[in-house]
């Protein structure tokens, strides 16, 4: 079984208006409410594709219940812990014609210790029927920022791999801890290890960094560049056509692809290839997490993957 | 007391961002929540300024547990009716600086004839409490037209005033029972009247349609122009200076300051002063709803009001 691990679990609304102009009140045409936060997403891709996963993570207030609500009617397993305050929404609004976004992110509730203890604790119950851990996405604040080295430890002292997709210190420090996979961006990439990755050799010596810190493969995502993965002596870039869609979720999307890789044992090539396809097939969705198994098998071929020995030779450009 | 009619309450959300440009993620600097529709701004704004008021309304699924919970902090007294769906919620962003919003409605949950019918036998507990009776803004999808026409009945049954600020087809249908005060804005009263209410002499002539139809006053709010009342025979236009502040709610705020006046007992020329006084005040708050007593008492001398039968000569020009 699949886990994943979404600490700041939010309630994702998305309301389309007409036109989307400043200065203006609109009455919503739409409006969609889903559960999500990163970790969440990547469960309901999984769960959708009839992977075997468990949600868990932390909620609170009246906007947790509607989270747990949201989990319950789209049939995925969740095992969410209640804590204090209010869990945080996000509000994203789109015109009609999709010619114009915006979007606001609340930060989260302040997590006391008492409950992240409470949380790792519970946490202890699960691992033992997890082959692979997904860690996914911001921490409430009050949360450690050794969080995710921790629970990267307890998944491997359960004998559990882990992908860890996050950002900033709490992903710096949980490199440490040796996951098996992690999933920066290119803008995350360029934060983690100081570079500036605008070449592909950049982008590759970032992700070498990333591995001298304790991950064992980086998966480093460049949207519609494509993506490149690194591990040890290993290194290959996919590149896939740019396809119109929504690119919200399409991150998500990836992790769950690697999470399945993983549990099929897959090789590093192959498991950026799957995570690539379901990143693409997200793309036909209006909302994250939606990830149609048809769409992954259509999308399959769409990527191309060469080796990096071939590439770096040649390319000191910029990747784009 | 002042019983308010709220049928479409909100959880009405404003985030603070640092600077508001489309097509860009914004991490919400600061998240403010509180109970809205505009008969709930009414409320607060009474409950406030310790005049006895009764918050009535209806509410629905977590969001409206929320709506609840807000009025129980703020010590609004509440007979809020549970109804089946999601209370809508508002969203408003606006920049740090204050130089750009943003501002997105939902519709609201929709009502079924049962749980309407169940409202108005509520009504009857409450009525014979009641002097004065607030109907204040939207209804909810389902909601019968007659809405606020068989409330004004209702509440004349029981001898109570009633104010009405709405707009559409209930409030068009609303006129016929002969609320004591309707309180339009310019673009309302046009729509109302079918007029271009251009000139001071046309939003005159609107207020005397809708006088026609069955309002027994109407103070037509002009925003930074002022206000206008008529009444009969009787016609008066406020003027004040034109303050910088939040605008958000102050229309509420007059149909509060108006419903303490009819409370009173005070003639149209006072209604209107006051009515206009509560407005100036609110502007002075961020948050809809909280008007200071002494914010309003500073206000009043600001707010100058002429005899109508002086300016309809001079005036044929744009009121502006």
């Amino acid at each position: 079984m699949i886990l994943t691990v979404t600490l700041n679990t939010a309630l994702d609304k998305t309301y389309q208006v007409g036109e989307l102009t400043l200065g203006t009140a609109h009455r919503a045409e739409e409006a969609h409410a889903q559960a999500g936060g990163k970790g969440l997403n990547v469960a309901r891709a999984l769960s959708h594709a009839g992977v075997a996963v468990l949600a868990a993570g932390l909620a609170a207030g009246s906007t947790g219940l509607q989270i747990e609500r949201d989990l319950d009617l789209a049939g995925i397993d969740a095992a969410i812990q209640r804590v204090e305050g209010e869990s945080r929404q996000t509000v994203t609004v789109v015109s009609r014609r999709g010619d114009a976004w915006v979007e606001i992110d609340e930060q989260g509730p302040e997590l006391s210790l008492a409950s992240w203890q409470s949380f790792l604790d519970s946490m202890d119950d699960v691992l033992h029927r997890t082959s692979i851990v997904v860690l996914s996405g911001s921490l409430p604040p009050g949360t450690p920022v050794d969080a995710y080295r921790r629970l990267t430890e307890m998944a491997h002292g359960h004998g559990a791999q882990v992908v860890l997709d996050a950002a900033g210190p709490a992903f710096q420090d949980g490199l440490a801890a040796g996951p098996e996979v992690v999933t920066p961006n290119r803008s995350e990439l360029a934060i983690a290890s100081g570079s500036r990755c605008g070449t592909l050799m950049e982008v590759v010596g970032a992700c070498r960094k990333l591995e001298a810190r304790g991950a064992r493969a980086v998966v480093a995502t460049l949207g519609a560049d494509g993506a490149v993965a690194t591990s040890g002596a290993q290194g290959w870039r996919a590149r896939h056509p740019v396809l119109a869609g929504n690119p919200v979720g399409a991150g998500d999307a990836l992790v769950a692809g690697i999470a399945t890789s993983l549990v099929d044992g897959a090789s590093l090539v192959d498991t950026l290839r799957v995570g690539c396809a379901w990143a693409l097939a997200s793309l036909q969705s209006p909302w994250a997490g939606h990830v149609e198994p048809r769409a992954v098998v259509e999308a399959t071929p769409q990527v191309v993957v060469e080796p990096m020995t071939n590439l770096l030779a040649a390319e000191t450009e910029d990747v784009r």
